[in-house]
């Protein structure tokens, strides 16, 4: 090895560090290709949680379900959309089977609990968060893009 | 041509392309420097239709309507801000005219057709996208930041 | 210093400025580690508000009050939230001297003033921004999650 080798691969070595490092971190938002959907529902309003539903068909349908993560997170009065006490429950069941991600905020199930003295029973395919609005900021964190329909 | 120089002309043609590709991908936020705001209308309350409207004169007014790109996507009953039956439609249609982008959610169009009868129709300068939560979800992936008057 | 170091030398510092630039380029977002999130309060309606502040109540607890920054901004017919008409004014004024910023609407005042004829009383420590809209946009640029309650 001649002398200006050397100093090829002590460059080389100095410069790999902060070349894949900046690779590396400004690759990553390349990995966020999939589209993301964070879906608040806070209000108690059939209306609005029927909109809600329609909202995650329709990306589903444009983007096909392999193509597009949804997470809907229900607080609040809109915590009634994840509990048996929804007509519609099936929908969010069948919605949930499908990859669909349902987060009941568990802030909300403790206050109901307080209140009404009983545990409000969660559809099948529900997962509890705990709080709503804290995993809401978390998912824009990571890239979802938020919709309050 | 020696070893040396070879070896450094190798090392420099791979160093080049995920140099570049990272300078690249780094570098694409730089151009969102243009204020960018989506403005979703999903109600059918003229009072929250009429606020969505002020959002963007406000807008207007503050940053100067040249370092703003504004779109209002409206769907659900939310709709109606955009069709004939709005009252206020040539406030819609004078905003259009200034360059504010008004898109009508396409599934809501079919809906309303397919449960009325007849094909809303559209004020001047109204444009049609095939969803409009996926239209709010790639207009955030963009960049723009979102409201909800 | 013979050719190929010359050559390494110059080709070192062709690389550097745009390796560094890179770099800064993408760790500009690190600096984002703290949570932040902009909560909007555009409703008059009383139980709204109260979902508003108990949404800042949550993500403080969850987080920590010193690793979340929370801005919520009142406009429209939400700007009743942070004056002297809101019952639940102790509450607000007691979150902002724990460090939660309160900003009312600029051109909400304005409109509010001009139609009733008398300007709103604010709460303490609420702070006064031009436009309430416009500074929604600029949190979201600053990467702050956007609730709206």
């Amino acid at each position: 090895m001649n002398r200006s080798i050397k100093t090829l691969a002590l460059l080389s070595s100095l410069i790999a560090l902060p070349l894949f490092s900046a690779t590396a971190a400004a690759a990553a938002p390349a990995s966020d290709v999939k589209n993301k959907v964070v879906i608040q529902v806070s209000e108690g309003d059939e209306a609005a949680q029927s909109l809600a539903l329609n909202n995650v068909a329709n990306l589903q349908q444009a983007l096909g379900m392999d193509n597009v993560e949804i997470e809907v997170v229900a607080y609040g009065p809109g915590l009634s959309l994840l509990t048996k006490a929804n007509k519609d429950g099936q929908r969010v069941e069948s919605l949930a089977v499908q990859g669909v991600t349902f987060s009941a905020c568990g802030n909300t199930i403790k206050a109901v609990t307080k209140k009404t003295g009983k545990e409000p029973v969660l559809l099948k395919g529900v997962k509890v968060v705990p709080g709503g609005v804290v995993r809401i900021m978390e998912l824009q964190q990571k890239g979802y893009a938020y919709v309050r329909p």
